[in-house]
């Protein structure tokens, strides 16, 4: 049975419909607040940060803000303008990547660089994260703010990290996971950590921080696998993406790591100086299946989504709870 | 005579000396906080950032809040931590205006995205606005933090408003005010504007912020001049870049305004389609010289100079506001 198989049979459906439903009103709030606010006089930001803000993903990180509050008992309206900040911060950034990855495709629709241009693309996403910055100024909370300009600050320096590590499949695998840590992580763990904050129940934010940091782990260690296994129709995105674009992921490390020396000079020429012909990446796949580099990955972020569950043990049973665990689930079956 | 002998007979000497011995031990301050900031783990945005923050410039927007606290008799600590945001928030623009510009050449040396690639540009870009966003939620003033989280925003917005204009000589004057005032001029008054705020001197506010703007308007339309006039060795700006990069600023439309039609259909042909022959940029020059196009900039500029120094007028006589004034006859003079 090969390895891929082996993920196929673990194949689990996980809903995320108890989440929606208990945050659906408050997620309307957030989408309207976000479309008014690219509601703008200067159409090609409207046109830009629609396409890129409508056109899908499933809010997983204002949904973290939303639940998060929830689960603290919140009962005031400012999770509505934060959850909004938190996507605006997201969706900046993605602007960005996609102009450094030079993306064509993202969630099976093509890139907003590649409709409008890298110039529009690096300018509306400075403008989405204005916007985020005016929100979390109008919230007015000290607290708020400092967790999140210090997520934007520690994202952009993990984006230059992981621009570090690029065509050096040598990189470790603790620096790989500060990388993703800082990228992808502060800011699921900004999310989670915010509804603490607003509900004023200080004990719960180092919970909630970590909460968000092991699902954030897990979520891009998933990501990470799936640009090696997923099937492009279904996940719109380009699987393969990563290996052309030279990036350094875990999957790739593992590989590296157990590979014989005829291997590694592989390794290096198609990540380390993107010399690649078109049968390349099939013979990374193999590789990777030779040394089940997909299912340790995978099987790192199982242990990174156990953690994030122990992080609830203090809370008591709500639907908020159990609609949280719901999305640990969803960051490791999501795709599969 | 020539237009351009002109304006060298308007040669006059301006020294920013007295405004630099009043601030001289603040800005070291502001400088020395920039650079801890940017001595990061992180090696390649110490070198992006060190590339284009030590590399020059005159620092003339931390100036503005540094002088603008003194002249409200601020006494407090505040100003630097204000300062340095507003440099970072420059920079950052600075280095993602480059890699839109596709620029090769600013202060004479080669631009960041030169050296470093646009990658490390627009990433280094978002690490300094990071940076900026802590240094104002570290400040923790709910208007200070007003004051520069509007400017980013508007900033962006400005800079996506020229973009849209690129490649259109027919856009109006209004349009072209509408875009300096939002991507340049902003930013000069938010720095201006600190000084009162936080010298609790809210009487001052408008009053500065008016004067941030004016001399903000008249410092792009001189640089705008610059790029038709320039001595690229002494101004270590490449002049023609805007004509290349088909970039509509006030010469441009003043020369196609008053252009007959085949003038047009040149500016058309260089401007909008960016068909350009090698003997083109001189073309312009001419047709510019014809119009008088430069000169008219400088007299605009000087208008909104004018204007700058009755913001002053409230304010009794001080060193301070001796050497906001020399600032604004800077903004005219720097170049010729």
């Amino acid at each position: 049975m090969s390895k891929t198989s082996t993920i196929e049979a673990d194949k689990k459906t996980v809903s995320l419909d108890a989440l929606y439903s208990l945050i659906q009103h408050d997620l309307k709030r957030v989408d309207a607040l976000i479309l008014e606010r690219v509601k703008n006089e200067v159409p090609l930001i409207g046109d830009v940060a629609r396409h890129i803000i409508i056109s899908g993903g499933k809010r997983i990180r204002p949904a973290l803000t939303l639940i998060s509050a929830q689960l603290c008992h919140y009962e005031g309206h400012r999770h509505i303008a934060l959850a909004a900040a938190i996507e605006f911060i997201h969706t900046a950034t993605l602007l960005h990547d996609d102009v450094v990855d030079e993306s064509t495709l993202r969630r099976g629709l093509a890139t907003a660089n590649e409709v409008f241009g890298n110039k529009a693309s690096v300018l509306v996403g400075d403008f989405l994260l204005g916007q985020a910055f005016q929100l979390m100024a109008s919230d007015g909370s000290q607290a708020a703010l400092k967790i999140l300009s210090d997520a934007a600050a520690v994202i952009s320096k993990g984006e230059v990290m992981q621009l570090m590590t690029e065509g050096q499949p040598e990189t470790t695998i603790e620096n790989y996971l500060q990388v993703i840590s800082s990228k992808t992580a502060v800011l699921f763990a900004a999310a989670c950590e915010l509804g603490a904050t607003i509900a004023g129940k200080g004990r719960h934010e180092d919970a909630l921080r970590e909460f968000g940091i092991y699902i954030g782990i897990a979520f891009q260690l998933v990501d990470d696998a799936l640009d090696y296994a997923a099937d492009s129709k279904t996940m719109g995105k380009n699987t393969g993406d990563d290996f052309q674009e030279g990036k350094i992921t875990l999957p790739v490390i593992l590989a590296y790591n157990a590979g014989s020396r005829e291997e590694r000079v592989f390794w290096i020429r198609t990540l380390g100086e993107l010399q690649q012909t078109p049968n390349d990446f099939e013979e990374a796949l193999l590789f990777m299946r030779k040394y089940g580099a997909i299912e340790q990955t995978i099987a790192m972020a199982e242990r990174y989504c156990h953690k994030a569950r122990l992080c609830l043990s203090d809370f008591n049973n709500s639907k908020a709870k159990s609609a949280m665990l719901d999305i640990v689930d969803f960051c490791i079956h999501r795709a599969y």
